[in-house]
């Protein structure tokens, strides 16, 4: 216990102080309040869950990230990788008492055994929400709106949500002669790719993957020419009614999406500035849950990152009207022999009214504290005011409000405190 | 991938369905609402730890409940086991960007390898404030205050705010000659009964101590002459002066709180009913961030136990007002041939329109449901109100308003439904 070791973070793991909380807290109260408008509900799974739960529904290289271990009761145990298998199992437990169509949002902490690196962490806060049992493109749309919704709220002023459908890359394929499922997952990952790198770069890498040169040809032309078919048509439309703005949103049939278990239709958000990759991705997933043991529904959702969104918060400073700082004013405590604690009675009295009325209202805790100790502490902590009640204030029944930007003063009573605080919060 | 497991969830561990999530949310609301209105600010740590960060602070009894385990690089890491620890190495950490007084409100998973049994879990959500740096009793009463403040927003009409001085006590037991720390604790595990099973029974358990006949007596007649040092006595007023009703706590001189760091002022909260044990936990702490690897400072500060907050305010319906149901309004939709989705269009205008007015508005996602089905969802979600838009309404540019609980149904207009809805909620 008196062994004294210098304490150290564990790589890929982030301790989150109050200022980064701030922004943290705020985006997510924005993600909660936009979900449960659109009638999302929160579910909750546990941090721990049977390997077997978890392990074998990905693939060897996800199953490879997943940290497992034996727990003391020698079962083998597991951390969760994605929020997608614990609701599976959800949706498998609990048939009776979820109705569908279920609406859910989940934020929690998925963990992943990654080679930590800039912008990777070994555990994220994964925000998804998720439909289950609406085949309709009515769903994917309304998933397409939330994220619009969020992104607005937040005064992200330039975002495009592009959307494409699965099932039409794997026909426009098909009609270029690639049948082979694994080749045509190969040739999807080089597609995937154009966005960024242009048709001659792509063009380049379809023939190292073995795709003859007029293979590759028609591939970039049908591209280039592709129509969303029927069902997307439908989709775009109702993301149209859901009131979404066209500019933010557009038909792209060269967005592939990473993941293999999609089906239909699939979309990701990108911002142009700062460079941080995709902020949301989803798609339509009909088989999954039951391949991963829950009940046989159509299944549709998205991602939505939190950690690039609150860098691109910070970075282009959206928030600065939405956030505020927690403490709106700082009360001093002053105590000597002659006053026997009487100030800070009066302290105390005035911050239980500014309290009661709304206003965030911290005491300073140590009466032996010098004021100017007390002002820094408030200046340290970004508290837009302070209000001084030494001997003098308080004989008069009033208190010194200082404003911390301005550095300005006045003796005011505890009634026009609070009228001030109300004004400016 | 296509083994069939029956899923499980692990002992000890819960799902929380929505239901269950919709009163922890509301709670967990009020505490971080109150926290932040007295200046308590967020922070998080992360879900593993190093193993030798988290273990040999609490003696081996804790230690054996610490889930720990090697991770694929092979180091030792450990799951929190509580979130004083977390702090302590922050706290060593992270000085220079940590002014003090640190006051902090953490609410994140612990985990504990105990036997599981009714009530008892592996993973709580555990919600702690504490204030670092601050010797004054002022610290101690500002803690009891959010206390109460908490308990009486979650509408709590019935609660004791126990308060005792550790310091008080040693002093007590050393009058009546009993001086070996080790004895001491026995005895003090011994008096912390007292509340419960009254002094006859603690009299005959001392005895079985091997405390002397006439020692015993002495105790319980020192104890119940018992009054607040000056220390606690400052306290006290304090707590007073933050405007916490006296109706709701007490000088308890029998309190003890069974962790052996406490070195000033304790305190807890029990109910009368249900019988829950204490709900909230805490006291001073003085020592023991420097014992725990971190920087040399007063603390203070309490446990306030979310599980039995939530199962006091569901048993008791304390919240009826407060839980409002997710969704205000689900809004039918309806299509056929002959409608070309028009309507769809319409269902969807009404419900962006109430959207952007704040009214939580839900779209029936499956178009070709029947309206019975539609109804069902509603009435199964709990959701008040119901916008039905068939082809006679659409035409008509109205809607039919039924109000799920009455079954009353009007035709409105969509502003009609509107000014309904903000009406009622």
């Amino acid at each position: 216990m008196n062994k004294k070791i210098k304490p150290q973070t564990l790589k890929g793991f982030r301790d989150f102080l109050p200022a980064a909380m701030r922004v943290r807290n705020y985006v997510l109260g924005v993600f909660k309040n936009v979900f449960e408008s659109f009638g999302f509900e929160p579910l909750e799974t546990p941090s721990l869950e049977y390997a077997e739960t978890l392990l074998g529904k990905y693939g060897e290289e996800a199953d490879r990230l997943v940290y497992t271990f034996e727990d003391r009761g020698g079962r083998k145990v597991a951390m969760p990788y994605d929020l997608t298998v614990p609701t599976a199992k959800v949706l498998s437990l609990y048939q009776n008492e979820i109705p569908l169509p279920f609406k859910r949002y989940q934020i929690q902490k998925v963990f992943r055994a990654e080679k930590p690196q800039k912008g990777r962490y070994r555990e994220i806060l994964q925000c998804d929400i998720d439909t289950f049992g609406i085949a309709s493109p009515l769903a994917d749309a309304e998933i397409i709106a939330v994220i619009y919704t969020v992104l607005k709220r937040l005064n992200f002023e330039k975002f495009t949500v592009r959307i494409n459908s699965r099932r039409a890359l794997f026909r426009l394929l098909k009609e270029t002669g690639i049948k082979d499922k694994k080749q045509q997952l190969n040739v999807l990952r080089v597609i995937d790719k154009l966005d960024k790198k242009g048709g001659a770069a792509v063009k380049k890498e379809l023939l190292e993957k073995g795709i003859a040169n007029s293979t590759g040809d028609s591939i970039l032309t049908l591209l280039s020419a592709a129509k969303p078919d029927e069902n997307l048509a439908r989709l775009l439309r109702f993301v149209k009614e859901f009131g979404v703005d066209e500019k933010f949103y557009k038909f792209d049939p060269t967005l592939v999406r990473g993941l293999d278990y999609y089906t239909g239709p699939i979309f990701e958000t990108v911002v142009e500035k700062p460079k941080v990759g995709s902020i949301t991705g989803g798609g339509r997933y009909d088989n999954l849950v039951k391949r991963l043991g829950g009940p046989d529904i159509p299944a549709t959702g998205t991602t939505i990152g939190l950690d690039r969104i609150c860098d691109i918060v910070e970075e282009l400073g959206l928030l600065k009207e939405g956030l505020k700082p927690f403490t709106q004013i700082l009360v001093t405590v002053f105590t000597n022999e002659q006053s026997k604690n009487l100030t800070i009675k009066q302290s105390l009295t005035l911050a239980n009214r500014l309290r009661a009325e709304g206003i965030y209202t911290e005491v300073y805790l140590d009466p032996t504290a010098p004021l100017a100790k007390q002002l820094k502490y408030a200046d340290r902590k970004g508290i837009p005011f302070v209000a001084i009640l030494g001997p003098e204030e308080v004989k008069s029944g009033k208190a010194a409000l200082k404003n911390m930007k301005s550095g300005e003063q006045k003796l005011l009573s505890p009634s026009q405190v609070s009228e001030k605080l109300l004004q400016t919060s």
